[in-house]
């Protein structure tokens, strides 16, 4: 029997968790679940209950997690990413396989050649994004490049938003994620891309003015803006003197130029607690970030001072989500972000019978015997149902099926590792296929 | 003979010493200026060699610090901020008198009681902004509510800038503080005023738009923009509840519109270091914040990005520096803020014949007797050469002129003090207004 332990029974480790147990006897696991919350974690292993197991762990305290991990031949960890250092820690000391869906912390680099001589793997970056982004372009770039493409342009986008059938609000947005993350999304620095040799960068106030229009087959438009670094991947990905590379977020059609009312007003500044009265509205909100006569209408002053049609689209959707009503706050003492974030989690509830959708897009631009072609490569995945979210699903099974590859040897490679090489990128994605998580590619003539 | 100790030679200390060395035979001062620099320190005493003395000290170095402090009655810190507490901290040991144009530390406000009771006078925030701004709100402030007025709006601002018969560039502007200051104001978070009982936020994006008009009568137009914390001395002021004060700084007419380009193309931006090659010109700097084709013309896309007419007094600031030219950039690896300076160090510089100028602006609105009135009190200083520049005259006369109460124990007041009372304005403001740094007041009836 091997014995694999996932640290952290959090939302996104439904899928992972339930495809081990339905593999535990033809793969000969054993599965240990740990997590803070005694309940999360047993919830998640009753469907296998001969070969998973829930046990309470406190994460911060190194002995038991230390004695837990000295246990197991292989360690998930779903923790946030400051435990994660930690955790390498241990696995390195106690001589364990380490999977992860998390970045490469900077420290773990200097412990690679460690790692590797004690014939370990860290896998990191394995779940969606980071995860599938890597192994769906690489194989994609590899097959190019194998054929004799040199590269012009490599676009990628991904975002977790809200199925079709589920949409009924009309920002087209519900969280299937951090809510926090969304809120603060793009701040922290300009944004870095290359486009035609140049490089490029986008001040956080225009991020959201800045977009790319993308339709992904089936699933109608979408909004594309920049992420923070479109080049961090670009040597890792062999793309060193590529003249276009960008990196971005999906929203739904619409949801950028709206959310950039939010920006302009500075309701996204998380560095300031507000000063608002115990019985503040959400106009009483509004009005903080508007020059002028406080007196006059806000709504109205709303589309003046950010040069909106009174009777558009975006006005809609800040009028959908109450921000000109008398409704009290409810919340005080936060920042700009903070209470907007308060809001927009009752607004933008996904409802217990809600779908989430994930979606990744690519554009590979080329040329091949003297002409240009481009790929078209899209992915949407539709949530299950509440516990099997898109967004579990297209985290936590690449996690599992690398789980195959590690503890079946399947991979020859030790240390540091990002599923970049097809040793983990076609088993992976080729099984992700048959379970409907399927790439759908399309070639453009330019 | 009490002696004075000034730590820090730089700029801004030479009125200082100057004035401290013609007062010496009279106050009965001897005076020793310390600097890291010891030529800085022997410069700025050479007109008094009877009674000053200019000395080496490097003052990190805290045993040479606590000697040199041993040996005096009154110091008179000048250093960089981060340097104060320690300053602070041996003069409270050693049990002397402080005098420093900084902003209070907040870890000063807990020693307030042992400087209290240990007799000692730390009085801070004495140079201009913060010093005569205090000094000249608080007496004509008191003077309202002695006569039993109402405070109803309290506008203070306040600008370095060049003089009128100095200022040959369309920007209106020349360097006479510190350079990186300029580049970055504003940063860091939304500004905070209060606008009719409404306390309101500015985001760093909409700062330089959202100015104020000031005319300084014989200086022309300025354009004043929100401080971060307009709300900072509410209390100090006796202002809490008073339904409008706001606090910003001074630029000629015209400048914040043009810096705003800056800001919106995320030249400002000091948090990630440029990718430049090393030859590049000032045109691929803007190009580097352009989206779209960089083969077409640079200036006609600014203009276009920004919405700006292409012939307007905007593009012709931008194009006065050169930012559409061919010349090389000469810097690489910084960020976009600090590159940008490099350009502004030179475009900007305060030639030696060139002269300063300091310009504050209050505007009190309040109530009396049923009539709402205003009262403008203005003061506009014009440097004397380039070392008794106008900067240099606002920041050390008041701190010189403070070393007379403290010594001749004109302040009854112990522990850590601002200028906020009359003991310490009125003898002041007396003073400065006979060396010609005199407010204009002007009554308004609304």
């Amino acid at each position: 029997m091997r014995k694999i332990l996932i640290l952290g029974a959090g939302r996104s480790a439904s899928s992972l968790i339930h495809y081990l147990i339905r593999h535990a006897d033809q793969q000969e696991w054993r599965i240990t679940v740990a997590d803070k919350d005694i309940g999360s974690a047993k919830r998640l292993v009753h469907e296998g209950p001969e070969v998973a197991t829930g046990v309470q762990l406190d994460a911060t305290d190194a002995e038991a997690r230390g004695s837990l991990i000295g246990q197991h031949e292989l360690v998930i960890s779903m923790l946030p990413a400051f435990m994660h250092m930690d955790v390498l820690k241990d696995c390195l000391r106690l001589k364990k396989h380490v999977i992860t869906p998390s970045y490469v912390p900077d420290a773990l680099w200097s412990m690679n050649d460690e790692f590797r001589t004690a014939g370990l793997i860290v896998l990191n970056e394995m779940g969606l994004d980071p995860g599938i982004d890597h192994m769906s372009a690489m194989r994609i770039l590899d097959r190019i490049r194998h054929e004799g493409g040199r590269m012009e342009s490599f676009e990628s986008y991904c975002g977790g938003l809200v199925a079709p059938e589920s949409d009924d609000n009309p920002w087209g947005y519900k969280f299937s994620w951090n809510p926090r993350n969304v809120v603060l999304a793009g701040q922290g620095g300009s944004a870095k891309y290359i486009r035609d040799g140049v490089t490029k960068y986008i001040p956080y106030h225009r991020l959201f003015k800045h977009t790319v229009r993308i339709d992904v087959p089936g699933f109608g438009g979408f909004d594309g803006y920049a992420n923070r670094d479109s080049l961090k991947y670009r040597q890792a990905y062999g793309l060193d003197g590529i003249p276009t590379l960008m990196r971005g977020t999906l929203r739904k059609a619409g949801y950028c130029e709206a959310w950039d009312a939010f920006v302009q007003l500075g309701c996204t500044d998380d560095g300031f607690a507000m000063e608002l009265s115990a019985n503040a509205t959400w106009m009483d909100y509004m009005n903080a970030f508007l020059p002028g006569d406080s007196d006059q209408d806000v709504r109205a002053r709303t589309a003046e001072h950010l040069g909106l049609d009174p009777r558009g689209d975006v006005m809609t959707k800040l009028a959908w989500l109450g921000m000109f009503s008398t409704e009290p706050i409810g919340v005080k003492g936060l920042s700009p972000a903070a209470t907007l974030q308060h809001l927009l989690e009752q607004k933008w509830k996904l409802g217990p019978d809600d779908k989430d959708l994930v979606v990744m897009w690519h554009r590979f631009r080329y040329s091949a015997e003297g002409a240009h072609q481009e790929i078209h490569a899209s992915l949407a995945v539709v949530g299950q149902d509440q516990q099997h979210t898109a967004m579990a699903l297209t985290v936590g099974l690449p996690i599992a099926m690398a789980c195959k590859l590690v503890l079946n040897n399947k991979l020859a490679d030790r240390g540091v590792l990002l599923p970049l090489s097809p040793s983990i990128y076609d088993p992976v994605l080729d099984e992700l296929d048959k379970l409907g998580i399927t790439f759908r590619e399309e070639d453009v003539e330019v």
